[in-house]
């Protein structure tokens, strides 16, 4: 390739590439022996809204924001205007809107999936309920993980719940607008132990299937088996036309929530290579690319910056592979060379040409840098850390 | 339940339990290591007839034999007649027709799913030919597990090789009799290493749906992720009409095809208690039970009627499970209960009530020692010892 | 056996039998999206020692309770004599002493393997004052589980820690008195998840060794990988005389810590053969059997009852096996009739000896049903409701 | 870093790289189900030190090739002039000496822990010849795997498998020559599927230190479970000057034998990290690098190639961190400047910097293109495959 080819299909990829981040990154999150509290956490949703600016500001890849129903709009629509406030001065946009069924003390059985309809009734309201501040937000996805499932053998039924949960994912659908969706997500353990009621990507492709033709899968990367393939279940997704969006994170053993890229980076390469794969193979797509993680120890404006630098280098090394002398190779079963091809983009150090494109684009060179440079995480320290609560413990 | 109560459950259970037996289980098999020779181990055909029909006549459960292609009809269709024929004298019936596409050199890179048009041709063909070879046998199921895959990341394209999947299995399904159904089985590693092209049941199911019908899942218990909930994937294929059988086997970590119950009873008694929940809603079921094991260091026979005991009496168990009490304690979630009322038929020591049955029904009272009193495998190792082939080795 | 013979060695294996049941699993606990919150749980250590008291009245084996000094002895040393007090009041001694290395903000890093010496010698010192608690409440075990680790490649030297956390515990180990252990505990993941600092039983082993004699390992079931063997471990570990005790719980894929035998019951089974065999051949044994579980869901005390009424049951089975005959069968290599004799033991339902040797010590002979009979958590939830805190949430 | 200093460390350490490859890389292998065929595999020893000799050429970092006793020196000590004759016209040196204690029949219930004493001296006299055969040699290193184990709970004795085989290490440790060493390789799975009886590296440990100083612990990077930390491992060993060698390969789920750096190549990058620090600490170390892989679909030669270039790359990548610099940020606990500088080095293309050091070495500036060039592999294929033998096959 020429340097200017090159140059070309790297700012075409960057400028293409946009990736959500969520609301609650920027809050104090932890695990079940508690919370280590940051003074720079965000308290409330002004301050997640500022916080997901700077980022954008850094990095010009994270327009939108993931919200949380309970978290960011406890009072259900009522808070729409005052989000719609925040995109406005913050220049932010409202991204997913992720409803909580996990939360409530009456969900400890279950929510859609609960044995009590009443309960499912409550579950269901919610999930409508979320479907209505999308339309009012004008945000595209309605983004569905649900903690349901049981713990011990015997426990429950899982057909019966199968077919409660099969009701309430049809009758959110129906109440979609024009332009919005149903993201369903699956994840086979945590925080249900023996099973969860949408334990993989095909339990949730069925329900998806099953809901309407605007119900997608959700695929949350730390949502697998240690050693599943998940590039392979991207790819029957999008050879399904199923496949709706990411929760992008890294983890080691579970659902660890670490910062993408950071402990299995190679694999997030060929995740995004199925993605460009099928985009040159010209497939119906339209996939929202979001982070979910839980910033435990590192700072949270960093990691989230750190993240999406990461994000788009590992993007753009896949959009470096020649797709076509690949596919080549791979028909004539030369399986080294078709190898040393795919991953030798990978090997390809991306982080001149990124820094090229942020400066034709007029972003910051170095993002991490920058933010260290700007004291803003010192401010937000100085003003947030005298609110900041308790870490909250195990017993 | 009153001792009349229980004792009919028992038998009604037993009388309707039948699983399959594999024509492989009495050869010599082992690991990429080595195979460790049995010289009671069968060498042909006839022995295999003889293997099962002993099986069968110790367990009264056994009735069928499960073939494969290659190693059982090695001249395809003309073989036939001589397995009708083993089936006349030995009372064995022809079970499920396995056909092979993994075992030739041409195989190397894909069967169904090679990049070449003519190994697909080649493979459909086979395919082709054991669907007659079912209706000649007047056998029900063929039942299809492929090794297809990759090794690298890069070298092959997921996407290409699951529509000439699809080809292929649509093309076998055009073919299948009136009676016949065609079993797409799922592993999720080994042989290949980077991907299978059938991984997990969802692949599986898009491909039996997408092939007709008379396409259904099979699943193997050995074929999953350690910790992975198999009743669960049990019940939604159940719920979804698309269950078509089992390869029953145990295993610690891979697929280390043990003999069933070996490793974790608990968890087979939890499958069939899913399957017979859902034959007490009434649910459309036509699921055939049926063993897949590599009887490395057990003898053979002595592993097969082993396993079919052992297959039995957890079965028993799973049907002594009061399901109504159990599903008003799963309303309640009255966890503790439910779980004691579920867990407890499993404690429950079946054997003086499968040896009950025995005796009603002319079965010799204790099977595996009823073997060795017969001197059938000394027997076999007198006659087929010196027959015997090598073990092989690594590299 | 004789029937005589069979219910000596059933009432001497339960005479024998003890296991110490955690204060804090009479507590609310969750996971990191939150808790359950039960009225009845136990809000301060009076209605630990209650709640403990029962489980003993009922099961007649569980006479001592773990206290976590930071939630049981808030106070250090000053809070034994109110201990001591309860102790005798209730008939429950005190039983191990744990330290808590992870609460605290400060251990966000790390606690003994904090790179800051500051932090290190706090922690240092909280494991000295545990010391000192359990010499005065003449608890034998100091129980140290830490959460120290790392989530991220590269940001901290896995061996610098290892020197630091040597120093830590040989410190404690020089505090020990005459009749006083350190038991090293280990865990491969969570709440850290990169690198965990003593992640196997490798390290705690090595670890224990550098301490002292007195210092040993302590085996949670719940902390390994998901095919691990664990009964091997226990094997090795008794083979060098370092197994101190374990944790019971069980799970399906992390560290689930639902209740013992509620998913894999054969592996608690085969881990009491381990023991039961090593105690035949006449090894050094000295091991406290512990419960380690979260009882998110099902009731606090009901939990702990089938708990320890399920260790009994399993650990009467395994002291049914002929070790003298399996050893036989073993030197042999008769595998199936080995295997027979080992899991036949496993089948037998010993519920009704259970129940035999209840009679004969005037315990309850249901203790499940006296339990509920009894209206214990009825009282409790009324007294203890009004003062339940929030469940907390995720963000 | 300056560009001089830059390349000089990059010199300095491709100079000091050696990685030895294994004889039987070049030879079919594959998986229980049948091997693949290549024409170009080697089919004697001759051939082997040839295809040795050729990767050596083409990369200049494998100057030693390991043998298998069994396979390579059939006929033992005998053979031994033979291997010095080829190492001579090869330039290609004897590297470790591998035991074969798993393919005779006689190992059915294993080698060193087998129950029969007849067995267990079998064995042992194997492992004395291989002892033998390396002092003849020259060679180093003893590196044994053992294949024992069991398939089913309770057929064997753990424990006493366990003296068995420390009695034969210390026999063997004791027959070692002055320069001699004996690696001791654990794995936790296969062919054995119950227990294997060196299935960690505190097993391994433990029987290394048993039997002596010159006893070391040997790490195959594919013996381990899906989600463990194998670099800790390292680190672990190496503080404690127990590590003696690596068996490099990768692998997605079980011990899949691809080539290094496949799948996981981040992870090779942070195995070499633990080495390169301990060296930069000045930590004792002998440490042996290997290949042990199957290269089942692959060119056996260039498969090699491949794999001995990648670890050079992965190896200088490692050497590019700035450790000093690293452990301020480590103290500092400055996790994402620590993270970034670490993963830094890994996204650094290394590979022009490999080029410049290959052209000062007067070593081929691109291995595997000057090996498709030269014709290598087809002149191999013309001459050995009339030689090749048949796949074998699974029943």
């Amino acid at each position: 390739m020429t340097t200017n080819g090159l140059l070309e299909r790297v700012f075409t990829a960057l400028d293409n590439f946009r990736i959500e981040i969520p609301s609650w990154g920027f809050a104090n999150t932890g695990t079940r022996f508690g919370k280590f509290v940051q003074a720079a956490a965000a308290t409330n949703l002004e301050e997640k809204f500022a916080d997901g600016a700077e980022v954008n500001r850094l990095t010009g890849a994270a327009p939108t924001m993931a919200l949380h129903v309970l978290w960011d709009l406890p009072n259900g629509l009522e808070d729409a205007e005052r989000v719609l406030a925040l995109a406005k001065t913050t220049g932010v946009q409202a991204g997913s809107i992720n409803p909580n069924l996990f939360q409530s003390q009456e969900y400890k059985y279950g929510s859609l999936c609960n044995p009590s309809a009443e309960i499912r009734a409550k579950a269901r309201k919610h999930l409508l309920n979320s479907v209505e501040i999308g339309k009012r937000l004008k945000s595209k996805d309605v983004s569905l993980w649900m903690a349901d499932g049981s713990n011990y053998p015997g426990t429950q039924s899982i057909r019966k719940r199968v077919d409660w949960l099969a009701e309430g994912l049809a009758e959110a659908h129906a109440a979609l607008g024009e332009e919005q969706r149903l993201l369903v997500e699956y994840k086979p353990f945590e925080p249900a132990f023996y099973h969860t009621d949408i334990a993989d990507w095909g339990m949730a492709l069925l329900l998806a299937k099953g809901a309407g033709p605007k119900a997608k899968v959700l695929v949350d990367t730390g949502h697998h088996y240690p050693s599943q393939n998940i590039e392979q279940i991207v790819a029957w997704l999008l050879h399904e036309d199923m496949l709706g969006g990411f929760h992008f994170n890294d983890r080691r053993y579970a659902d660890d929530d670490l910062t993408l890229g950071s402990i299995d980076p190679y694999q997030v390469y060929r995740i995004f290579g199925e993605l460009l794969s099928a985009e040159a193979d010209g497939l119906p797509m339209d996939v929202a690319y979001m982070v979910d993680q839980s910033h435990n120890l590192k700072g949270k404006v960093e990691a989230m910056v750190q993240t999406v630098v990461t994000a788009q280098e590992l993007y753009v090394k896949a959009a470096l592979v020649d797709r076509e002398q690949l596919a080549g190779l791979q028909e004539k079963c030369d399986l080294v060379a078709a190898e040393e091809l795919f991953r030798g983009a990978f090997w390809t150090d991306v982080r001149p040409l990124v820094k090229a494109w942020r400066e034709e684009r007029g972003l910051p060179l170095e993002p991490l840098a920058e933010l260290r440079r700007s004291g803003y995480v010192e401010r937000a320290e100085a003003i947030r850390g005298p609110k900041q609560g308790g870490g909250g413990g195990y017993a």
